[in-house]
């Protein structure tokens, strides 16, 4: 049976719910879920964007805010818009490559989220991620170190330049094998395409 | 209890499944459905756009045919991915408003929608038109003259200044009182908020 790879920025607003219901969403219907950390910057640079369309087209911006936060309501998420949008989610994204290649991954993943959309903080600010990867039981140094070199740089540009060959050009997006899947009210659909 | 306003536009693509599942909804929600026939053109103006968005992003164009291909599957629709898009859906919005205020309008709407994505036709072609008025038995001449009148261009123009000031960015659009919902996939929390 097909995976389900679930393409997420830490940038990206309905990532967030995304990342908070697709474990169970896999659980459910059976399927395995691959987790795909990539960037945005290149993707929306492609497409002659400098800025989130969120703020490059302020009525969707406005909408999208009012959206999510009834998202997170139905799904019994707390939220607090963050004034830093988009942040820059590089630091993160390279971390979260170490941590899901060592089984820390995905609560890392979580504890970011919560960092930015329930507790406001600056993602990209290396003090608050040394604390998020203590929640996770992590030596800081060691993490870093492993995180900054250059292969895992390269694994995350990697990663960026596979979404954007799937045709991925927003977040969150799922895909199953040549399938793509924009969106976080895609997600059913995409695991059902898996089960097809 | 609040009615929804469903916001549609002929060059839609999304708003042809929409409009084929809308009034069945409303009649499961029980939930007076108002049809609101409006013009992207400006709304898009508004944002510095002299295009669809679907064609000045080519990767998100090129998804949305792929995903509103398995939407119609899903939802049994007849699909024919159209060459001519955006269609100029203006003579069909004017005629609509006569057809809504007459009975006709929704048999119309959806003779609209399908020369467009079943038969591949131009709706922006008079001929066209005046066949699908033939179908909703309508007498031409007489619905033209009130359609193309100063009075009904107005009403028109009024619709999308409306859809403007709630924050309309985008088709298919409900809104409920001031809550604004995008997308063929936020229907069924619209109306879910008309019964809250």
């Amino acid at each position: 049976m097909a995976a389900v790879e679930f393409w997420f920025e830490f940038a990206s607003t309905y990532s967030y719910p995304a990342t908070m219901r697709v474990e169970k969403m896999a659980a459910t219907k059976a399927v395995e879920l691959i987790w795909r950390p990539f960037l945005l910057g290149p993707v929306f640079g492609s497409q002659g964007l400098s800025d989130s369309p969120f703020n490059v087209f302020e009525q969707k911006g406005h909408y999208m805010w009012r959206d999510l936060e009834r998202i997170c309501e139905a799904d019994g998420l707390a939220f607090t818009r963050n004034p830093i949008f988009p942040q820059n989610g590089l630091k993160a994204a390279r971390l979260t490559l170490i941590g899901l290649a060592e089984g820390w991954g995905v609560d890392f993943i979580k504890a970011v989220y919560r960092a930015n959309f329930v507790n406001g903080l600056s993602i990209s600010d290396q003090a608050v991620l040394d604390a998020l990867l203590e929640e996770c039981c992590q030596d800081v140094a060691r993490v870093a170190d492993l995180a900054y070199a250059q292969d895992n740089k390269d694994r995350l540009r990697g990663n960026t330049e596979r979404a954007m060959a799937l045709g991925v050009f927003g977040a969150p997006s799922f895909t199953v094998e040549g399938e793509l899947f924009w969106g976080n009210d895609r997600m059913e659909s995409a695991f059902d395409w898996a089960l097809r």
